[in-house]
């Protein structure tokens, strides 16, 4: 944990961000350039991540499978704004076996070329459709500055790739996926995301379509946190993806591609965090319940008393589905540990010392606020889990309030530039990139989407005066 | 499944794998030389192997993590008989974002460099050992002739890598891993697996000691199934990983590997298949029953009458945990479809007429015999997982069965070349590497290990007459 206190996150946000990530065993630096280790508790983290997307793909009729993570450089120059968008990003392998390579092959960005030629193979009848597919892999993106989780070079993510008969079918597919990827950030996650549709200059490269899920970190920026693109025909038509329709018709499928990264990790981190540390919805935490014995040195018997207690409520924990750690560490003192694990974000401690014993009872302290609660010893297992479920809850209303106190109405373009500067401002908007790219560089904010339930659009662009572009206001926010 | 039958395994084994990978849609050649795409229904028999071993590592005290998957190409240098080892195979990331990059990297082949890299940072102290880590991930190895599962320049597997104070701790962390594997091999994959440990020439490069699984194909020939290392000091001395004793004196930590990886697939298609296809032990099947509606397409109102039962019937086998799946394909004969699930190697089919229906009853094909069976319908589900478990051990025996039919003791060269023409053969050696060279020249078999609970060496070796090298004979094997 180091002696040094953490960086307040008042005082430098991004210090404590940074200093988080490695103070709490989430991740280390490696010796390449841009790229992380990520330490158990962080991948612990992930995998429940990932338990939980995989468990909603699959439910919506999902398979996975694995591609090639080695892809040719000219497949990238079949889809032109694919190629303009990746290329500058690419790390190419250009030597293997000793010898240098015919072709250079890259390491996948994003996988829509490589799945765009096997489609076009294993899709012949309108029989073969949907195709509906997801990969758990790495990617790399040779990105220039670096900051773990949320962009480093080699990330860990899953991408889903549909194909479909029709535009309509596909469509609903992407939506689907940014609904699912919602409902997973709102349910387990514990972040009020903004669903909604990206603007044309925040598009993927080669999408008609793009929509995206948008949390709210404690500095008030936004984070892009999951995306769902819609394709229409353009990789089909780059890949030759052609099917037989019941009309014996030749004609080009619809693709879709959806995503949620490593960066999830990222965005829980600075969603939830406080000045002591992380804290962790209990449906993602590694570690639900930490139960730190209380004891001297000196009184060997009654050590182990206690820590034969502790084990035996950890035992029934366990039992009852709770993802529990007894601290049995024998140099730090209790205070220590009890910082120890709140700067882990362990949602619930439970303290149990010899005085307790005697009382048969224990002490529950919750990450979220300062008091501590006496249960009686035998029922406190049981007690547990609904502890776990309320805390879930109120982290998320803890964040849903947060956002909507920095969410705001702008309708002129002075409290507009206030209003970006301490939160996110839902404003009328004429669409142009040229006037995007002028709030950029007066502010810094970006549009985040037009999400799918805000306010309608009445009256003019916030800065141009412009009729608007789209039906409903867009967010602009500084993002990550 | 296409119209031309299948090579049969007495014609041309190594046909017969090869067209099975794809017609069982298990895994497609892709446009990279060497790399497959792994289908889903491969890419599910991989999803169930890793949940039973991950359980497994993790109920040992593992802990999951990720290292980066570019390696500075200097790092393979540090330990000298590991370069050796894997250089000529690296592929190698020279440009990088549009530059040449300073220096090299290589995409990981085996990751101990990297690892021992940061070992070293994260050990200080007695306190911080064991660190008993493992890592799920994909590695590239650019081999020459490559088999899809067998052999690929890109896999994916698991790679532990563990960290202990002393010798007989690491040692034993390498044993105990090589015995999870082999409980995992006969109790998940029905492979009867002969354990021990390899002779020096076919060790991993830079072990100390290697210890592995062996199972036996169809063929008779040996695959290597997993294997365990425990590495000395080799990779603390080349990464300076090194910890301050209880008596506060810095000694360097023992470390070991242990790896399995989706060769294992290619070891469950040929340990158990027939000439009519895969036969999949019913732990690892992705799919374990599959429900074969019958009727005719000119009764839509009886066809619409057994679809709906054969659905009722598949969710009570779903909620007595059977992975089940209903074939509701219009286009294809029950024939066909009866041949298409054979040939996926699904353990148990159940086929649903009116008949049947009229009965009260349903049929049940078993994949390891052409006996049916008829079941009370309402009684019918209740009764496949015992049936499931059933089958599993039927395997196991029937594959034990086939290894001791073509397993035998060799007393004389003679008899020997002949037995490793049809089997493997346990012989008295005398360990030096000329003398396996000379065996595998002559007669393609090579010491597959020296098993922990074979026969004692008795007398002098099998080829050149020196005294034996080892306490107990070796096992020798044409192999894969």
């Amino acid at each position: 944990m180091g002696d040094k206190r953490l960086t307040l996150q008042s005082e430098d946000f991004n210090a404590w961000y940074n200093e988080l990530v490695y103070r709490a065993d989430l991740a280390d630096l490696s010796p390449v350039r841009g790229s992380m280790v990520i330490r158990p508790y962080g991948y612990a983290l992930w995998e429940n991540i990932q338990a939980a997307l995989d468990g909603m793909f699959k439910a919506s009729g999902h398979e996975n499978l694995y591609f090639p993570m080695l892809i040719p450089v000219s497949y990238f120059e079949r889809e032109k704004e694919h190629v303009e968008g990746f290329s500058p990003e690419l790390a190419v392998v250009t030597h293997a076996g000793g010898k240098e390579l015919e072709e250079p092959l890259a390491i996948r960005p994003t996988s829509e070329t490589i799945v765009g030629e096997m489609y076009s193979k294993w899709i012949q009848s309108y029989r073969d459709l949907p195709l509906l597919y997801n990969q758990w892999c790495n990617v790399m993106r040779w990105e220039l500055r670096t900051r773990p989780f949320l962009r480093t070079t080699e990330f860990l993510w899953q991408e889903g790739h549909t194909a479909h008969a029709g535009a309509e079918e596909a469509l609903e597919e992407s939506l689907r996926m940014v609904n699912i990827y919602a409902d997973f950030a709102r349910e387990h996650a514990a972040m009020p995301v903004v669903v909604g549709e990206k603007t044309e200059g925040e598009r993927f490269a080669g999408a008609l379509r793009t929509f995206t899920i948008e949390a709210m970190m404690r500095d008030t920026k936004a984070l892009q946190s999951g995306t769902s693109h819609y394709m229409g025909e353009n990789f089909a038509r780059a890949f030759d993806i052609t099917f037989s329709d019941e009309e014996n018709e030749l004609r080009y499928v619809h693709t879709t591609s959806w995503g949620v990264s490593t960066r999830m990790i990222g965005a829980v981190i600075m969603a939830h965090g406080d000045d002591q540390g992380l804290i962790l919805p209990p449906r993602l935490a590694p570690v639900q319940v930490v139960v730190v014995p209380i004891y001297r040195g000196d009184q060997p018997q009654l050590a182990r008393h206690v820590l034969s207690e502790a084990e035996e409520l950890a035992g029934e924990l366990a039992a009852a589905g709770v993802r529990v750690r007894v601290d049995r560490r024998e140099g730090p003192s209790p205070g220590w540990k009890f910082n120890d694990w709140e700067q882990k974000g362990v949602p619930l401690r439970i303290e149990l010392g010899p005085r307790d014993l005697e009382a048969g009872q224990v002490v529950v302290a919750k990450r979220l606020s300062a008091e501590k609660e006496s249960l009686d010893r035998r029922a406190a297992a049981a007690s547990i889990p609904a502890r776990l479920e309320g805390f879930q809850k109120e982290l998320y209303a803890r964040a849903e309030s947060f956002r909507d106190e920095h969410t705001f109405l702008a309708d002129d373009y002075e409290s507009f530039r206030c209003h970006v500067g301490q939160g996110w401002a839902y404003v009328v908007h004429c669409g142009k990139p040229q006037c995007e790219q002028a709030i950029q560089q007066d502010t810094k904010a970006t549009p985040r989407c037009i999400p799918f339930d805000g306010p309608p659009a009445e009256g003019t662009c916030v800065r141009c005066g412009e009729p608007s572009a789209y039906p409903r206001r867009v967010v602009f926010a500084r993002a990550y």
